[in-house]
């Protein structure tokens, strides 16, 4: 008989907040910070301490291993992450990560020895924080980037994603970190749903069938600076106020395709030279756009760039796109999500089947393996802030979901 | 005969562009940074050079006296500012200090021993990159701010000023900074103009009768963080939305009057928590609005606060607007410029009468002093920027002129 143990679970996300560079409840852990590194060390310990076989690859995916007895078969796998944006809760990746260490050790204590091994995976910099790209760890995984990336990806302060991952411990050729598709039998993962349906519903699961495509389109503007009291009105080209423009523009776009799952979203603006009394010669902008439907994102990429040359016309600014990241959406496996439905039924707890709209580690993880996701309710739908929340009891029956599905997936 | 030594002034110029926190060409010297520190000792050590008398004040204003036959009378002054904005030009404000000490060098070379003795003064933070208020020690001088600045303004990092000026070694009451109306005869300050107006029109010289009247606004605005692919666009209270249509709405009041002295800005907005896949919670902006016309100033400010009170209403976040300063514009002196035009007219350059849309320490100044500006051609009018450029012969005449304005008025 698989049982939870919630209350070491509950002490050991407590415990993982604390590794943070923002005042609690606030949580902010950024990859390869220092914050980072002892975060790290820590889950290591707990992995070792439940006697699982740690490895990490190069760009510090984390690996734990709960040896099956045929080491010929493709193990079973889970997980998530425990990086965290500035100013974020405790729950977002933490929950799939020690929730998926816990459901393993609940299968030692119910004495079950699988034939294939389950291993529980920590995916490096699954949020875009740090070099604007989100699920690094798992796009390099499954190819959707390569080795390339170790010099391409840069952070603020102009370092290399492989400059990075050396000062944090991380060497080897980036080539090695990708996976054969087959390498893994099945992939769940465990997360807070991140939005407010399976709360509003009052039903403690939802089962991921799809998950929404995402994209990043970073836009550069330059304008010309000068005096704000100075310069008149007729002479300017103020960069700012062409920013301000696309991101209204990037809020009709999401409105306007009349499908409430399209989303749009400008988070970061950084003005140049960012003085009360200088006109902005030069912003650059990150913007968010999401659709469960590949070609309505698509469309909304193609309306924000026709609004921005529109503006950059206008406004005689100049006006540069980057398309940092666009994915298509996944559908999750049928067998895989079989596992976790009986495992719900199992023991009797309800679920509603769902899509999900903030994208994870499994978009990825789909290209190489049968993959499936179970949400579990969070406060208010609320996430990527300090008041994130999900209960203990919600995340011990999603860890004992997550335990009887890899279970089954590994007998 | 009054004869200036450009070569000197364009080399103390240089010199004191090296003292920059940016990369030369551009020009980055905050306030009570350290790099300011080092800037204010090398500009005594040449006052001290010239035989002046160095005194400062609790605030960190900088005087060095030419003494006077008869030290019953007050003093003629002329001074500006050395701080520059982030990423600035060389000349904004120094012309100005450096030329008013070569133009007192010029009238002892002259040995001209005048009656009043002639005081040169270094203002402290004309900028408001720190404290978000420009001409910080000429308020302070005039008594349009009081003492309570010590503890009411504070920088980014929370510090107040009078933390800030204690750790830069000024100590004291504020109160002690004031200066009595009639403390000086005149004020007169030499500075670029910031603007094209004379470079278009070929002439040399501009003599300000009028500075424009400034305000800044800063605008605070609560919304509702969230995922920015979890939350459904009709949920979302994006504070940056309103941001941006706040700055649009800036540009509007400002076009909207039909003159063409009215300007509005919005140079600087942080945004909370500032993560690509996090929608904004919190914005601060700051806004800097001025005119020639006061009574239009203020109904510019009136329709930034309808629209923001809309905006907020429209988007259901929260705005709060805080005026940090809103001054009335200056006329200068009739008998100041007199001087001016006099000394223009003995050396046979052209000048031609305007207004300066840009504000200075010579607003301030014109509460306790009859205060007159000249201002001197820049190239193509650009300010704030590390392009900024007057060339020697334009600053050399310019400290030429205030020479022998200041030589009359202390005659």
């Amino acid at each position: 008989m698989i049982r939870i143990d919630g209350d070491q679970l509950t002490r050991e996300l407590e415990a993982l907040a604390g590794f943070s560079d923002a005042p609690a409840p606030a949580v902010t852990r950024v990859v390869f910070s220092e914050t980072d590194a002892k975060a790290r060390a820590w889950f290591k310990a707990q992995c070792a301490a439940a006697g699982l076989a740690v490895r990490e690859d190069a760009v510090g995916n984390t690996f734990a291993r709960y040896a099956g007895s045929d080491s010929s078969l493709p193990a079973v796998a889970t997980g998530s992450h425990i990086d965290a944006i500035p100013h974020a809760g405790r729950y977002d990746g933490t929950v799939g990560v020690l929730g998926g260490l816990e459901a393993i050790r609940a299968i030692q204590r119910a004495g079950i020895r699988p034939r294939r091994s389950i291993e529980l995976i920590q995916f490096t910099s699954e949020e875009p924080t740090r070099f604007g790209i989100g699920c690094l760890g798992s796009r390099l995984m499954c190819g959707s980037r390569d080795a390339k990336s170790g010099t391409s990806l840069k952070d603020k302060e102009d370092r290399t994603l492989d400059e990075v991952r050396a000062a944090a411990g991380f060497a080897g050729s980036l080539e090695t970190v990708r996976l054969a598709r087959g390498h893994y039998a099945a992939f769940l993962e465990l997360h807070i749903e991140q939005g407010p349906l399976l709360e509003r519903a009052g039903i403690p699961l939802g089962l991921v069938t799809a998950i929404a495509a995402p994209a990043t389109m970073r836009v550069t503007i330059e304008g010309e600076g000068g005096h704000a009291g100075a310069v008149l009105m007729p002479d300017r080209r103020d960069a700012f106020l062409a920013a301000a423009e696309i991101a209204l523009a990037v809020e009709a776009a999401a409105k306007g395709t009349g499908a409430i799952d399209s989303v749009g979203t400008c988070g970061l603006c950084d003005i140049f030279p960012g003085a009360v009394n200088s006109i902005p010669s030069r912003v650059r902008m990150d913007l968010d756009i999401r659709d469960i439907d590949e070609a309505r994102r698509e469309k909304m990429l193609e309306q924000i760039a026709r609004a921005s040359d529109e503006i950059a016309a206008r406004r005689k600014v100049k006006i540069t796109r980057e398309t940092l990241n666009a994915d298509p959406p996944c559908t999750c496996d049928t067998r895989a999500l079989a596992a976790l439905r009986g495992a719900a039924q199992k023991h009797d707890l309800k679920f509603q089947e769902m899509v999900s709209r903030a994208y994870h580690d499994s978009l990825f993880m789909s290209r190489i393996a049968p993959t499936a996701m179970v949400f579990i309710p969070c406060r208010g739908g609320v996430s990527h802030r300090p008041d994130e929340y999900a209960s203990p009891e919600a995340i011990a029956q999603g860890a004992l979901v997550l335990a009887e599905a890899l279970a089954e997936l590994a007998a």
